[in-house]
């Protein structure tokens, strides 16, 4: 039995205190892939809140959705981005430093949080990643997302392995 | 005379089908370029779905535009970010791999299916390119695109020459 | 006493025809950072038109804001990033090329002008940077922005420190 590295032990913290089950691959649809690596870049392709085949935080953030509610799902699109770089690049160790994430936020006409929102992605990434997780972001307040859902959270990394 | 590469014949089978002529160069306006690269990665600005003077899909999709007319508008912007990466690479074999595509889709208020518009954008790369490709992708539900545009995609591609 | 280079001259001269004074540091709140550097690129968070505490331009455009006052508004983005590109790369000149920036409008729903709005922003760059300057640019009509702002501009330089 392999000891989960300090980064996989505090993800796997954080995906029990979530309460949600990421067991199998996490599948994907279309002609795209989840993470795409280069030249010591990965990108990782916008992961929505969705738990198996559900998508747990759907609707409009500040009318459907609570502040509290949205900053769960953003917390999820991480921990789904996380366990795809880990897949990808043979464990999160794999990951040089955190570069970019945008958050998307499916926002209600004078819902202006959407910083507050991207601040729990962020605070995770730090939790999980420490030093390497410090990212530069963009957080952009959308009409409307893949499934109805509240937030959605992409991604680009550099990498050690090339 | 010279034989076209095979990704340049699947992308002129492609072009043939959707109808439009692309010839001639295609126009930017501003203070900006449509391709930048250095260090084997190039970033080509977001396009809408022009051809010539026109855009050829306008509106807002889910309401004045069907999914399947979004899905040729998202052809389209991807036709012409690859006709503008094979002028600035000396063909399409300039590409190395297909890294990241931005599918925004100006959206109804319960247009939910910015996926499905975006297949259709790795559908064709996925003809054109084959492996090279398998991209990564986010899919987002836009309030309002230049020009009314109801869809604009932008890229970030690995190349082989510097 | 230093002789600002070229490009920080132009600077201070926008910010003086601007009118706002961009003193002290440009602090940010969250686990996140304003600039994240590897390998040769840089990657700058969305920027906000803030000047001091004030987000000096909110609200919708097209309704609330007027095309003039979001071009202004996408100018003290700008600055900000540039700002801050150089107190990280040790001045301006650490600026390679400028490869992306992307531009959102927080828009009325018949607001198609945002490419508009973004000339300004290329239109600065270029003033600044000179051939340096030229970048791929995305513009985007988003919903809502973070603390109402009428703008936001986030970037990716290439730079000649490692």
């Amino acid at each position: 039995m392999s000891i989960p590295s300090s980064r996989q032990a505090a993800l796997d913290s954080i995906i029990q205190a979530l309460g949600y089950s990421f067991d199998g691959n996490i599948l994907i649809g279309g002609n795209y892939v989840s993470v795409a690596q280069e030249n010591h870049v990965a990108y990782v392709s916008g992961q929505i809140p969705r738990v198996g085949d559900t998508v747990v935080v759907t609707g409009r953030v500040g009318a459907d959705v609570t502040l509290a509610q949205a900053r769960r799902a953003a917390q999820v699109c991480v921990v789904r981005a996380l366990l795809l770089l880990g897949q990808s690049l043979n464990g999160l160790d794999g990951i040089s430093r955190m570069l970019r994430i945008n958050v998307f936020v499916q926002s209600a006409p004078d819902f202006t949080q959407q910083s507050e929102v991207a601040d729990a992605a962020s605070d995770l990434l730090h939790t999980v990643l420490g030093k390497a997780g410090q990212h530069t972001r963009s957080s952009i307040g959308v009409y409307q997302l893949p499934k109805n859902a509240a937030v959605e959270v992409d991604m680009v990394v550099s990498t050690h392995a090339p």
